[in-house]
């Protein structure tokens, strides 16, 4: 437990909770006192962290999460879409017919197949209306400039997913959606501000 | 009252509510039990509603960009990095010198100029340390395709924000970081779905 806790970076406590919450298999017992963690363990503990800290997702969205990806019930595609609807945005409001029109034109401009009950169409219609009501919304050559970036990023994710292990894919998966967000997240905040700066001063 | 609640589709209780909290200024009274609310009024619970229920934050933080917006005290770009800094990705740990390293070279390639103590650049590098510690860093060429998209997006956004009133610029600029990213956020996980599909079948 105490060398599990150096290699993770995270204390013995925390460790101990997230046994508790059943986040982490439990150990292989050696004594009355002791077990044997492996490097799956010490990979474990890395992905809640990043989940928890770097993702900023709450513990039962964690589970959620961890849940769907080692659901042995699931096919290997299956599990992905379930990771994808776990981390579909909530919004408490339907979509509007308009926005939902200019939704399914964009998945028809860029060619896409989706599964028909997907979170995220529903998810980026709710959220064009929310910028309508502000007077905000984004022209069609931003949504194509941002779908364009998106399908090179995951043209290169996908090419990676190893095929042999559903979980291992799945996990995969999980990370490349949760993990690269908050990078791109930053690097659009960095380049608002850089672009402010330049043409504003 | 009764009319602000169906002009902004809130409940008249989510509105009081609302009031004593503070995040809605008080309408100008016009008898005992009644007050006179605007357009001014319908906008910023139209707003409220967007940063609650589409890009998920909650009250304390709304609240906390509401005042970066609304300080008379501060300039006009100062107002838009405090909302940029308001904004910012939480970590509780700090990046390693590679992964600055990273960052600094991405912020050279792109000509970008950042506020010095800008809260950003430490986030992504954060987070390009929780990649590689699951052994999965995203490529400079991954990076400089995100880059370049948030660049021509930037410049879209950042030519439409107002010259005249500093409290419309910065709200401007807040509307389009915070309710941009759901529609952003979907149309890459959407992008992620359809490349699976096509190339996973």
């Amino acid at each position: 437990m105490s060398e599990l806790s150096v290699r993770s970076g995270l204390p013995v406590a925390t460790i101990k909770f997230y046994l508790r919450e059943g986040l982490l298999p439990a150990g292989s017992p050696t004594a009355a006192t002791q077990a044997q963690y492996d490097d799956g363990h010490v990979r474990r503990l890395r992905l809640i962290r990043a989940l928890t800290d770097v993702a900023g997702l709450r513990l039962d969205a964690v589970r959620a999460v961890l849940e769907a990806v080692h659901d042995p019930e699931r096919s290997w595609h299956e599990a992905i879409g379930a990771a994808h609807s776990r981390l579909a945005l909530t919004t408490t409001t339907s979509a509007s017919a308009e926005a939902r029109g200019r939704v399914a034109a964009l998945v028809d401009r860029r060619g896409w197949t989706l599964h028909a009950d997907g979170p995220h169409a529903e998810a980026l219609a709710r959220a064009l209306d929310a910028l309508a009501d502000l007077g905000r919304s984004p022209s069609e050559e931003i949504l194509d400039v941002y779908a364009s970036a998106a399908e090179t990023i995951a043209e290169r994710e996908v090419g990676g997913i190893p095929e042999s292990d559903r979980a291992t894919a799945a996990e995969f998966v999980v990370i490349g959606t949760l993990l690269l967000e908050p990078v791109l997240l930053s690097i659009r905040r960095m380049a608002q501000e850089a672009t402010s700066y330049r043409t504003r001063g």
